[in-house]
């Protein structure tokens, strides 16, 4: 197994030309700046939560990312009716347990879904997988993460073991378990001062799923694509209002020198 | 009929001296972007949706925009509870069908609306606007349309026949269905990349339609407006990111001159 | 009492310090820009509003930000629930009465939102103040003030005396009003252009007031930091939209030199 730029590249090119629709159950915070972050690299998001037409909408989908930002019941409903439909149509599924761990409502709608929809893939800082794993993470704190990476790395492991989800853990550096554990150490420490950027994350992993199927790899692809973008715009940024431009800016303009010049990708044994 | 840089200039005079209340009830993606665009043309938005005070709220608005975006069953009802209020003291209601066409809750909630309400004005994209014509229309792909603007033309011509309401197709060029057919090709494709442009354009009909009861030519002047701002963005943009934020400063800052320079509207035949 | 710039920078420096847990239960509009603005000052902000998990959320939360701005029956259950919780812990509450006087279901739910939790501050422009005040205020039209500041404070001062909170109003110039009343003319007439600074505002208010359980002086420098703030971004911004990403940039920039050199505060007898 190996991540290389040029498959990176190829993936983006593919992203652009093929403009794969994403449909989106997401949290209210991020709509807008998700939207836009998958406009950006060449996706066409969609956003749709009402149980009248998820079904419908995910048919026609190459990713449904579910994310519990701001979850309520109604949404939690078509959360697993969108899944379920696009497990049936074998469309890749993304998780993003924002705040699971902070109360118990968003951990265990985060482990039924994990339970039920087995997502393609998992991915949350590192205090959310711990509250996810078999032990019982330290709470956490709101939405922020607690804890290093590296930490979660065991309830990773058991999350990929027991539900063949490849997990993604994202913070200072990235990794994304699988049956290696790929480390990504792109990125910049203010990308942790603007809202939804984890959230950006989930969604670059459903596009880079729809036109990928080894969604190990698509992970680490979108992982890397948002380390890189980051890094770039944080070259150009006062602070963390334009760091948020400049990051939509870049994804539009990412070359694959940009890729090849920063990428940090390493594959470690599980 | 003609459309003048002079009128539009006095359309937007007045906006900023009336401040005009745009009363939307719109899609959570937007809602931001849309509120700064109306304050940055000089209009006074809100937001508002419970059905406990859309009439109240509606009755001292100067329009009204409804849009489908991410459309819910309490959503739907209060926004005919709204339009039916609107509709009974004569305030101009714009209507965005927002993927219209992706499924059949958006195609039959648009349809009903227009049905019931017939607003002054409807705008979509091509793939909309065609899923609510007579005959049906290539499946939408989520809510970026898959069709040109001139293709829906006789969708157009014909929903104004039966409903009354003044159309307007956007995308490359922008066409304005009544009596004549207005077309405009102010405008840059990059704008397509940020999302929610669709539905500023929408807002912005209401801001227009408020100081001006000739409702094509509200929507003509709206379009030209999103265009010209949006071709002035774009000059200074770096890509999406910057493009919504220099869009935001053109409206803001819009001069007579900035229209008279780049104005490129036709009246055809219908 | 006396309100210092060293003061205000050494709580700038305590929220960055402790990064306090700001739970919010706000509108739709301003969701993405209130949780940028709290992590650029150094909070750690949360949205949550579902029955199921908010008294759990606010219970690790340094303040709750209570925002009425796109209300309805549900969100305002949950406001209810979160702040007698919030209570019962002695967290400090802030009320934001969005476009409280433009329809009755906004005017009373602030009102019984206020009488059964007695907020610790409440936020407003001069037209929502004057509409929780004893005598009937002119009605507001939306949500933008249609009234002088200073014209609100025998309705903030009796508000005061009734309910025990601190009563900021915002406008041109700021006023704290508790035993005495602050003034703050600090800010820039461009940013009642950008939708959301006012609740901005009032979400800053929640991360002083989780440093500094003196509320009258918790409100006063958030009050202070937005202005200077937006002072220092206009300076930079072109419009609207580049105002809105200067700001956050200042925000997270901001040093004691920036407050030392701008602040402009007096103390009046109340």
């Amino acid at each position: 197994m190996k991540i290389t730029a040029l498959d990176i590249w190829r993936a983006v090119e593919e992203i652009r030309g093929k403009a794969p629709l994403i449909h989106n159950i997401t949290n209210y915070v991020v709509m807008n700046t998700t939207a836009n972050a998958l406009l950006a690299i060449g996706a066409s998001p969609v956003m749709a939560h009402a149980a009248e037409e998820v079904e419908e909408m995910v048919a026609i989908a190459g990713a449904l990312v579910i994310n519990i930002g701001t979850l309520s019941d109604k949404w939690v409903e078509s959360m697993f009716k969108a899944a379920r439909e696009a497990k049936k149509r074998n469309i890749p599924i993304i998780l993003d347990p924002v705040g699971a761990g902070a109360t118990r409502y968003r951990t265990e709608t985060a482990r039924k879904l994990i339970k039920i929809v087995s997502p393609s893939i998992i991915r949350g800082n590192a205090s959310e997988i711990m509250a996810l794993g078999p032990e019982k993470g330290a709470r956490t704190k709101g939405v922020d993460s607690t804890a290093l990476s590296h930490a979660a790395l065991d309830a990773a492991r058991d999350l990929n073991k027991t539900h063949g989800s490849v997990i993604c853990i994202s913070g200072e550096t990235d990794y994304v378990i699988d049956n290696n554990i790929i480390e990504i150490r792109n990125g910049h420490p203010m990308m942790s001062r603007v809202t939804g950027f984890g959230c950006t994350a989930s969604a670059l992993c459903g596009a880079f799923a729809a036109v990928n199927s080894n969604y190990a790899m698509a992970a680490a692809q979108a992982m890397a694509v948002m380390g890189i973008a980051g890094e770039i715009a944080v070259e150009t940024a006062a602070g963390p209002g334009s760091l948020q431009t400049a990051f939509l800016d870049t994804l539009y303009c990412l070359t694959e020198l940009d890729i090849e010049k920063r990428l940090r990708v390493f594959i470690l044994n599980n």
